[in-house]
């Protein structure tokens, strides 16, 4: 294990997680758990896709779903660049590093650019999208888990070194990152852009599969509103873990199985990380801060299952710790 | 199952559940949960006992912590009447009904009437307390769930038919009953006086014994405080159950262990239910209210685990059917 | 001034403040400010009234909107007995006192009685209502205010201590009262029946006029997003007082004319008072609580404008003392 | 009123709003509002100094108070710049424009440098600080309105166009901005680095003063525990304005007056602007989002009172357009 040292000066500009792009089995269920449960607004709608942004976004769109073909997946996860010479540049840095390159019109946004990372996960940088108003202050339009904008996504990925040292290359920071138990190894780690805990979360497991994508909430009381709505519309089983507290990030959080499957977490209270004194936090099996999480382990279901990115082969982690689950919490305690 | 006929009129009248005596291990050890955990006030303490109150209660206590010299156990829970006249009264009762009774002498209470239920509860009613400051506007002193005042208790016992029967006849009233899946009978019934959804909840299990006894809190933001309190002084473990929300009463939740294993709830947001022509709320497998519950089952120490009463014998229910717990769902799904 | 004695066994049972019954100008444009930024219910509607009531309540209505055909006034405040024979108690205890009695029928209400006080407000009795379905749980059905209860009402009346004598033979109880400045006098007292601090409020003031009823709301989030789905929908300038925290009863609150310039407050965190040996809490100018109050004095409307009940003189209280305005503060203040 | 074209890649990089320093009267008092009320941490002090930070910074301080020896003032607000190599740019960058730059030594900083702003704000760069350990998740010590990071300042200045042009060619982005009623002016704007609306805002007014400096809380629960807390301690007048909800910004906030006069803010509920594509919002008489705030204006003294720094003349605005004040408004109504 070897955390990268930081790159302050990249050569390209990312700014922040952007969007994600799955596709369903059923569009109108799906349109149906993401405004009134998750409370994201539609942007722009078709016959075969929705178009969906957090209320206080003001991009055209930060969770894209479309009519599936065949099971559900995740098509794209996509990152925003500051400027298109930052595009122009990170097409560069994907050639240089002998990555998949595509020049692609996206509907609803500026000049974009499709890759696939070393571990094949595909995805896509733009600078701009069509502006759509911001509904911050349609107070009147906050529904359920009022979801205000997309923050991080989570991967899980069979060699998190790898990974981590190909998006730190890019300029990504790490905030915090977990020790494997037994072996010097990381099981995940934390990676940021924009400033607070993460844009992008790895975490050791059979991948690439993308494990959620987060949106920002309200308070506590929006996060519980989130799942009492749920209840009334039928997805009370889809509350999958929580409202909890994390250990890293330290967010309140609550996460979500969509009709597809698919994860979304809600959370609050982040905090602030851009300077440049500010070192990584470190999670092992020792640190304080880990004796002081309460609650229940997250069920086997929350730990192992995820999302697949479409014709991407899944591998399993070279790394051979299992993580917790609720259910071998259980059976250790009889 | 037969819902008793309420008795608008009783001989005597209970006002509401006043307090609970707990013995403990550790005096110190408690006192810091109560204070610092559920952020009870202290009222009053010696070597041997420390008595609390919530932070809007003017009484001298709602909890009583006493040194166990054996085994941790709930020596009593206490009822106010409204008056000294009601007091008398409840004497004539429990003698017209053959039960033990005993007036006695206790610290910070009036003139107090000790007696047993037909399941063997002891009980005691007082009309006064000594009289304490509020501290509803002390906000300095807010701790970790800021408990506001004691609401209610839940007991496990053998035969909820006789029970809720013996309880009805001193004019308590059903706002809300459980039915159990396979036979008509009561799985649990909820009584109140106050004029919310329970003072008193009678559950179907080996008893009697006292499952948990009950605080208001602010807010959901609060409940989570809580837990994140409790984390932060190694009682992250003792969190069993939530945050979430109830089924019948609809309260947010999450239910505590104290240092001995007793079982302290703190909820928010019950109703008010006083009205003539309210009829209790029944809740059986076909009940639309009972779908729109989320999250997971309770784990099998929620279930199960209660606290006994002093030398009183403990019964296996007359009703066997098994309540859902987390270990049973989780192996049923696979 | 006199505070007098608690009357514990009145000969009829008031449980609580009940309902209201105002006319407004604008039907429509009412049950719009109503619904959407108080988030009450409807219950029922026909061309020239609307029931409406809170989220928890199981009632048929709390508030009566009905087409104005002059100026908008009260018609008439409402309390609940417990059952039908205190209901004759009742009308038996107002013709003893020389009061206006008399039988009606009322949509959605039990057997009804009219009756008028001796300031001249009228009020009705009636131990039941229509039961409708509580919302509690509705979470997706929660707007604005996300109202869930009426809890009480406050009168201005030109003689406090003759209106206070009146309820309290009736059995309200003194939970805190306020003395003028400058003489010993009743400025305000606030009487109970159903185990809050307050059913009914009496100020010192121009009269008799209602100056507001209250519901009670969640937590302060939700006191906050009704000021801001009003500013949305227009009614920004009509939040008139707060949020804020009240010295007696130490709510949070928030004031709001409706579009007819009747008051509604929404409020939270009110404690529980029931016990007999509590006695009223005096508040003066020494009071140390009184000091702890924060923030500006109301607006003069806030104290001064209120609802006249249809066709009862207003006259002007005995005690000339006039209360603190945020205008007479600031030019104090210079 | 000319909007500046924005500089995407300024010569040096500002990351944020990072601390102030402040002058008191009474260290310890000042001490007791800001650790108590505010909710900061001391991570250091002195007989003549103490350093503060929010619950979640890692730097060594966001607030400095130091023993005034003469009228409180504002010695000095400062800014990170993400390396030491910006540091040195910027020191070119200030010397290139004329303005007086040195190089000083600073506990708990690492190289600092002072420089003098057009206006004759005194201003301090930093790229580093000692670290500290966060305190986001110790639950049992947030206090008051537990601050968790400063945010933003608020300066008062002669001539808001000249201090716009001068801070957006250092690459500060404008979020959004307030048109004079009268004029087609700048009556104030709201710069941004860190991605969120604001960093430093610039209001028409005498100046150079600050007018408030402002940390982040929790959710409206807790700026109105902040409020609360103050009352207890005796600070209740100095809630001098809220809580209330922003036009511009949107935030939910309160303000403060500490013991000296100086003014902070807590707020809530900001949105993230990072995209290029956004345009500044525009806020004036007509704007439809000008029509939804709710509440009253500002007393006077939140409009016209401010800080001044030491030893710079305050000079009158150019622009007259006299503020709304509560005072002016209630003499406007009558």
């Amino acid at each position: 294990m070897k955390i990268p040292a930081p790159v302050y000066h990249p050569s390209f500009n990312i700014t922040r997680a952007s969007h994600v792009v799955m596709t369903v089995t059923d569009l109108a269920a799906s349109k149906h758990f993401y405004t009134e449960v998750v409370g994201l607004i539609v942007s722009e709608e078709d016959s075969g896709t929705v178009y969906l942004r957090g209320l206080e976004e003001a991009c055209h769109h930060s969770l894209v779903l479309k009519q599936a073909n065949d099971e559900p997946v995740c098509e794209r996860i996509g990152m925003r660049v500051f400027t298109e010479g930052d595009l122009d540049k990170a097409a560069e840095f994907y050639e240089a590093a002998g990555l998949p390159t595509k020049w692609v019109s996206v509907h609803g946004q500026g000049r974009t650019l499709h890759v696939t990372d070393p571990a094949g996960v595909p995805l896509e940088f733009c600078a701009t999208m069509t502006v759509m108003p911001r509904n911050v202050t349609s107070f009147a339009k906050f529904k359920g888990g009022s979801a205000h904008r997309l923050d991080h996504y989570q991967l899980l990925v069979p060699d998190v070194q790898a990974e981590c040292d190909f998006y730190m290359s890019q300029g990504f920071r790490m905030s915090e990152y977990i020790v494997a138990d037994h072996v010097e190894e990381f099981a995940g780690v934390f990676l940021q852009r924009k400033g607070n805990p993460h844009d992008l979360v790895l975490f050791n497991g059979s991948g690439p599969r993308i494990h959620h994508f987060a949106y920002t909430s309200i308070d506590a009381g929006t996060l519980m509103r989130a799942c009492d709505v749920a209840g009334i519309f039928g997805f009370g089983s889809k509350v999958e873990r929580g409202p909890g507290r994390h250990g890293p990030g330290h967010a309140q959080f609550v996460y979500f199985r969509d009709p597809d499957g698919h994860r979304v977490e809600l959370f609050t209270t982040h905090y602030q990380i851009m300077d440049i004194e500010c070192e990584p936090i470190r999670w092992d099996a020792n640190n304080q801060l880990r004796k002081e999480i309460w609650g229940l382990p997250a069920q086997r279901s929350w730990v192992e299952e995820a999302t697949k990115f479409p014709g991407v082969a899944v591998a399993s982690p070279t790394l051979k710790e299992p993580a917790m689950t609720l259910e071998r919490f259980l059976a250790a305690r009889g």
